[in-house]
């Protein structure tokens, strides 16, 4: 069975970090759905991006095995407030899925509540205020603990993404695909 | 002045290179221009993106500071088949202007004779064997010779990025985006 992952996209997103993401886990075998907040969705430096499906028409009781989220200080404010899809990332994460989020978009689980006490976590310097549950590292590019993996920003992307293929298909997949794109790490 | 850049897209553009440099560029500061061959690019692993004009809409006599150009294998083979873009790269380069590619585009310059016979290039170490002109190289991520700028795959589309916008601005721009994402080299 294919391992279906949620990435969701709102005015604002970074593309960098949104394509990284979507395209590493489509290279390695992801049923990947891009859902945006409106039917084209403008990215923080301006890159126009059509989503698979909207938000809005995603169901609730739709099962992702994770839910990815690229950063961008925009786009996380926009998610951050957007009811249908914290609804889905809440009962996601209680069900005891996968949940990623890079750059800002960490501010998203601390916003609603869904970092552990004792989670060690990471995000972009810039909004590291902002995130007021778990243990904060700057010691790693990704982190994981439990079920969330977070990770610092467009220049640790390629990171990011690795550990998501490590963690959701295996290690060999992940350097193979490294491989593929002539990166190392 | 503005520093202006034409980016082209097309079917099958690899999404991570195209966006990494849209977005670098952007931060830098550049007036930058994405023009596909469709209203709809659908990239490489089915991202799709909307592009600021149609290639077929640019002016012959427009001025371009660099043309930058995204691999992926479907999008190189439409764009070295496109009459009219191929016509602005060939005025372009005698223009004696910057030209780049990474990944599988630097076959576009091959197939045009945009190549220098002493000039080093790169490309993607699977299509080592198209790059029929030049000095071929595989000690760099990415290289320059003379006007032409050329990089090895998406997983070194930062280093290219970076390279850009230390020829086009400056050296300090160039680390100031580098810290800001959290990339280190």
């Amino acid at each position: 069975m294919k391992c279906k992952i949620l990435v969701p996209i709102a005015k604002g997103t970074e593309e960098m970090e949104f394509t990284i993401i979507a395209d590493m886990l489509r290279r390695a075998g992801a049923d990947l759905t891009v859902a945006g907040d409106k039917e084209i969705v403008v990215c923080s430096r301006g890159i126009k991006i059509l989503p698979d499906v909207l938000i809005d028409e995603l169901d609730l009781d739709d099962d992702w095995d994770a839910i990815v989220v690229p950063g961008g200080l925009g786009g996380t404010e926009n998610l951050t407030n957007h009811e249908h899809f914290v609804e889905i990332l809440e009962r996601h994460v209680a069900n005891n899925k996968y949940y990623a989020a890079i750059c800002a978009a960490p501010m998203i689980f601390s916003d609603h509540r869904l970092i552990h006490e004792d989670a060690l976590i990471t995000s972009h310097p810039s909004v590291k205020d902002k995130i007021r549950n778990g243990v904060y590292t700057e010691d790693s590019l990704s982190v994981m603990h439990g079920k969330m993996i977070t990770s610092r920003g467009a220049g640790t992307a390629f990171d990011f993404a690795l550990k998501l293929i490590e963690i959701l298909f295996t290690k060999e997949k992940a350097k193979e695909i490294a491989d593929s794109i002539v990166y190392s790490r």
